[in-house]
């Protein structure tokens, strides 16, 4: 059964139950902020064919099943609220497909968004479904914070440790094995599965903000400054510098990468996926160094200092055990290669 | 020069001016919301080809220009925050589109999206720009609303006038008059533009809400329903009933349509287009017959009481002056015709 053999009113009624009932069904929904919250707002459209791959627009490859085209888009949103430090509400969907679509894919990529939504106690607010040649999902997150604590880009530092708060370079590596089921013939199963669920279903890490919290980040006279990773540590690391008006000196030796990276690839490929490969959807802050130990030690896992906010700008990435020489990173040059020093 | 040229950075460098610059550039953007309001959000996408036409989709027709798209998107959004009573704060873009798309062109439909915004006072807080084959808009509307001022389609109560704030059917015969422009050759030049305007620039009615205060609709136990009009008038009441498990009875006469139709159309099509035309995007009100008349004295211009809202299911169209017979409106059955009585 085809989305064409239902029509939308079919359609919106098979997705309803996923919806919240008090919320859906009106022109808008209503929803409540608490007292002495604001409101943090954030949009992303994945497109078939760019982002994500369900086979109508490439037919033939199928890196994503439709519940993990929804699991990213909500978790890619959820990533966003939680670099802004805020505690998510709902989200709305704007949903566009071609009439030939299985009803069934679409209950599964909503399948995929509510899973992924189930944890954080977010609900689907409403939204809106249409017919188009290329499917796309353009969803909307809502969330609430405190104005005294909010995660801005343009709050770092001199001075300021810059953490990441896991492992980068996996959700590309997880990429190359779906691409390339050859790829990676040196690891095992248990090494490869993880790095296939970090890109399928990336857990956006709206934990840290308590943790913050806890650690004391939100006591001195000033405000951690984060962003996401979801366009690479590279990316995130820069738009810090340059909304902060600093620059940054990161440590190859401090990025925590899977552990099979050593067996599996050249160390110019490793950290070139780490720093350009994106999607880990960790978070990069900036705070003092007392407090980024704490927040450290209280995070655990693969949460590591990866380096410093300096006054000169320019990001520059130094290998503390001097094999590669030091390079200045860049958004404009895009991908470049990790060049090997002499 | 199109956007392939430019790049996804490119671009949102150019799409930056039309935004709020306290808004946009981290992950996420901050708003406040009124202290004792509630958050209202609504999103709608719309597609090339099928809710509009820019060109890509059917090259060498173009009723729509990429300004009108933008405002047409923006309104539809306002129209549904009209239609809860809300005020609108804010609204987020997820735009996708090829790279063949000149910048001109997309610079045009923020254009339109920036007008359309500007008399209500409400900003465009970020979104997501994505490369795609097919063009579509999908937009986030955010507003504020008190708890005890929202509109739903579910308070109607027998016994209440349904009114219309604007004429019908003026949208439905802009868009013929745009795909046909030998059609309508009695009507004089104008009388054709404000047909073309109204599809073109539709006018969401946030006016409303003050009016609404002004007569006392908020005065007694119970709030007015409403909903906007931008299925169709038939399928506002149709959806207003059911939602309040109510009917409804139409009187044709009463439902005001351009003075035109009168000597363009057949009675027929006049009041086809008037029911199921769509998007005028006025507001279908159920309140009270005393406060109603306040409301339509007040407002003026061609809102009328078109009927009421009764005890037994379902809506019935009739004709005051009995010259066509009575009959049930179903949307199941979609654009059904009205047919003539004996």
């Amino acid at each position: 059964m085809n989305v064409s053999d239902i029509g939308e009113q079919g359609l919106l009624a098979r997705l309803y139950p996923f919806c919240s009932r008090e919320l859906v069904g009106d022109d808008a929904a209503v929803l409540a902020i608490e007292p002495g919250h604001q409101l943090v707002v954030t949009t992303d459209v994945l497109v078939d064919g760019v982002h994500f791959s369900m086979g109508h627009a490439s037919p033939g490859v199928h890196t994503t099943s439709p519940v993990d085209v929804g699991w990213r888009s909500t978790a890619a949103n959820l990533s966003d609220l939680a670099a802004m430090g805020a505690t998510p509400l709902a989200i709305t969907i704007g949903l566009s497909l071609p009439g030939k679509m299985p009803v069934a894919q679409v209950e599964e990529l909503y399948q995929g968004i509510a899973e992924c939504l189930r944890p954080f106690n977010v609900v689907i607010a409403g939204g809106d479904v249409c017919q188009s040649p290329t499917t796309s999902v353009a969803i909307t997150a809502l969330g609430q914070i405190r104005p005294n604590r909010v995660l801005r880009r343009s709050a770092a530092r001199p001075g300021d440790a810059i953490v990441v708060t896991g492992i980068h370079g996996a959700s590309r590596a997880g990429l190359e094995l779906l691409l390339h089921p050859e790829a990676g013939a040196e690891l095992s199963a248990a090494e490869r599965k993880p790095l296939i669920q970090v890109h399928q279903r990336p857990r956006p890490r709206l934990d840290v903000v308590a943790v913050l919290e806890q650690v004391g980040a939100f006591e001195g006279d000033r405000l951690p400054a984060a962003m996401d990773s979801s366009d690479g540590l590279a990316d995130a690391v820069l738009q810090i510098s340059r909304n902060s008006a600093v620059g940054a000196q990161l440590d190859y030796r401090q990025i925590p990468m899977p552990s099979c990276f050593e067996r599996w690839l050249p160390p110019e490929q490793a950290i070139d996926w780490a720093l350009y490969g994106g999607e880990d959807f960790e978070l990069v802050l900036c705070l003092p160094m007392a407090i980024a130990h704490k927040l450290v030690a209280q995070l655990g896992g693969e949460t590591a200092i990866v380096g410093t906010i300096v006054r000169s700008p320019g990001v520059i990435l130094t290998d503390s055990q001097n094999e590669y020489s030091t390079q200045a990173l860049s958004l404009s040059e895009g991908f470049q290669h990790f060049s090997q020093g002499q």
